[in-house]
């Protein structure tokens, strides 16, 4: 090939990243993932150099190949981002992913932009979390304040008792990646923000979505979220905006939400293509993959207007039978190629339609077909 | 990897190699591209085995890597595809292929299965052509049997005092390839029926598709073909089933036809995914792509059902500005991350519209700001 594609780096090499690539591709534009293992999925189908984060050599070298660097995993140290940053353009901005990246500076963000939080405390020693729980309550959540993920890192409390638990299951964590304990919330709903903001600060969000998680790990979605008044939906994109516009970010990030009542609590912020987007791919016009390759690369965003109704049924630890998602109309199976082991995400499936009514039977229908009726049943509560 | 994916084996890797490897990549199958030159463009997202058709020993090691043969290029020699079945599934069959290599054994069984296809007559020597031009008439065409794409190895013949011209240009080919003039069709429209047959018989049709040449290259596709009778598709799909059945077909085809008054004449047949079948990536529930592969593999056939109109637009030779398909809502860019060449496809854009209206202003628009207003007026005459 003598002709220079763009080439997009991806930090991370895992399920979004493959998906990045593979919307990268029908435009013409290469990617090239970094990670720190040779068989990570990104590499069936985008250039993979297998390289640990503090590997400068390496990481220099991945430089030289690409015109931007962008993320699939927001826990890349931020020296790494900032060094690459010395090189080549890093979007988003490596202060945008050390905001992210920490819960208390997520959260603190939230409450200068508007945005209320659930009620919170830091806690870096035992006596910390005897009298965060003091202030705050219970039941509450201990969280690490970094490298979390799919609900790792956390510690439900119930009573003044599991602070023994707590502590010796995060304890540990106190001084390298500090702890943050957090009011549980009883939310009646979850939603997420989508949102992608391009290089010259073009903003735009998809349809809200609502989300199941089941053991801190997102289980179902379904967007545009049913029942949803215009009256949130602004809230929760101006908050997005607000937050986006402060971090001059660019590219896909997600907001997650707590709705109780008809207030809007934040969650957190996902720095990167997001789990709860990835309806995009069959149910918008344009997939939340293709406009983080557009925004990073300065391209014009696509339009995030929806095709319909969408549901995201999530894969964790093994792969169902294809043949029922398959056969069913607008039904769309991705299988991310990686090795079967619980509690990972090894694939999803999307199932559209022109309505809520058609998506509520299609559902019904696959999960009985799968013998997941639980999986889909929160959806179809809420598309009856 | 130690978990073993599924992998399609494909003859050439052309840009259709290339878009059915970005359809299986979502399913967890991964494909294998043969070509003869390393910088074929599949390479970017495929694996490649660089190799020519009677590289024996390349092809052997390449059949023990896949699960499954199928083509991204029709003029595969029949003895490879034939050695290559014998050593693992190949679809669509040695046979099938065969018969759409050729455009006399091509033309044999539509007049066979029931479809008209213009007066015809072989050609072996320049007496045969003599012969020919009188039975036939003018205007002609002379083509190639074998070999032909794209409108190449073709000679149009309007007077008498071409025939020297004719022979001149395509004497030579008539030993090896061998020669057809066909009566020149002054045909309304140009349609092409998108066809998959599974390996259980299954079959499906996606929306006629209409279609626009510009020097026996496409330039523009039209789908669902505006003010086609459903007297006229059903007349058409039939066509197609009936063929495919006779073949045993598996997998995606077209089926060109031309529309004279009501009636219909077959051209020819595509034995593979086609480039009026591009718009199917977006404007249908299933692409051609992934029902290609899910033929082949034996999985379910998605189902063929559209979102609304789409439009086509073929890029020759070279790609245009990107920006005027990317901003326009619901356009798609697909850029095959070829070398420019004068003539040779370096990439599309469809663009997706609810209905013909809309569709049809977006036309004008994206027309308009690229330049080629000629290149969709027939799309925005026929949508008016
Ligand atoms: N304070 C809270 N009150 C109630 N539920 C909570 C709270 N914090 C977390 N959860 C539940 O646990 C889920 C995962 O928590 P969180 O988003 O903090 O974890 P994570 O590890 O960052 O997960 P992911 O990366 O998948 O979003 C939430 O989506 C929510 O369902
Ligand atoms: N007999 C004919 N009468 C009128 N037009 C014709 C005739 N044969 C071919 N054409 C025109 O030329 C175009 C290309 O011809 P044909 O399909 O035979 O070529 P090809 O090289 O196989 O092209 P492709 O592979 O792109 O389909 C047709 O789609 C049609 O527009
Ligand atoms: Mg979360
Ligand atoms: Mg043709």
């Amino acid at each position: 090939m003598s002709r220079t594609l763009p080439t997009v780096g991806i930090l991370g090499g895992g399920q979004l990243a493959r998906m990045l690539a593979l919307a990268a591709a029908p435009l013409g534009i290469r990617t090239l993932a970094v990670d720190a293992t040779a068989d990570a999925c990104a590499g069936q189908v985008s250039g993979l150099v297998v390289a640990a984060w503090d590997d400068e050599a390496a990481l220099a070298e991945f430089a030289r190949q690409v015109d931007v660097v962008t993320f699939d995993f927001e826990n890349v140290p931020a020296a790494t981002a900032e060094r690459l940053a010395g090189r080549v353009d890093v979007f988003p901005n490596p202060r945008a992913l050390a905001v992210a990246q920490d819960r208390l500076s997520e959260k603190t963000l939230f409450r200068e932009s508007g945005l209320n939080t659930p009620e919170f405390a830091v806690v870096d020693t035992r006596d910390d979390l005897v009298a965060a729980v003091g202030r705050i309550g219970l039941p509450a959540i201990l969280k690490t304040r970094r490298l979390g993920y799919d609900g790792k890192g956390q510690f439900r409390l119930k009573a003044p008792a599991d602070i023994d638990a707590a502590w010796a299951a995060l304890g540990d964590a106190a001084s390298g990646h500090g702890l943050i304990l957090e009011a549980f919330v009883p939310f009646d709903r979850e939603l997420s923000v989508l949102a992608v903001r391009g290089r010259d600060g073009a903003f735009r969000t998809w349809p809200l979505t609502r989300n199941w998680h089941v053991d801190g790990v997102l289980s179902l979605s379904l967007a545009p979220a049913p029942g949803t008044s215009d009256a949130l939906e602004q809230e929760a994109v101006a908050h997005a905006r607000a937050i986006a516009e402060r971090l001059d970010y660019v590219g896909v990030f997600a907001l997650e939400l707590f709705v109780r009542g008809n207030e809007l609590l934040g969650n957190e912020m996902a720095p990167r293509v997001h789990n709860s987007g990835h309806w995009t791919i069959e149910g918008a016009h344009t997939s939340q993959f293709e406009n983080h390759i557009r925004a990073v690369l300065g391209l014009p965003l696509g339009d995030t207007g929806v095709r319909g109704a969408s549901a995201m049924l999530n894969w964790i630890g093994e792969m169902p039978d294809p043949a029922p998602v398959l056969s069913v109309a607008d039904g769309h199976w991705h299988d991310y190629g990686k090795e079967a082991r619980p509690g990972r995400k090894v694939g999803h499936a999307t199932i559209c339609a022109t309505d809520a009514g058609s998506l509520r039977a299609k559902l019904v229908e696959v999960g009985a077909a799968l013998g997941r009726e639980g999986q889909v049943a929160p959806a179809v509560e809420a598309l009856g």
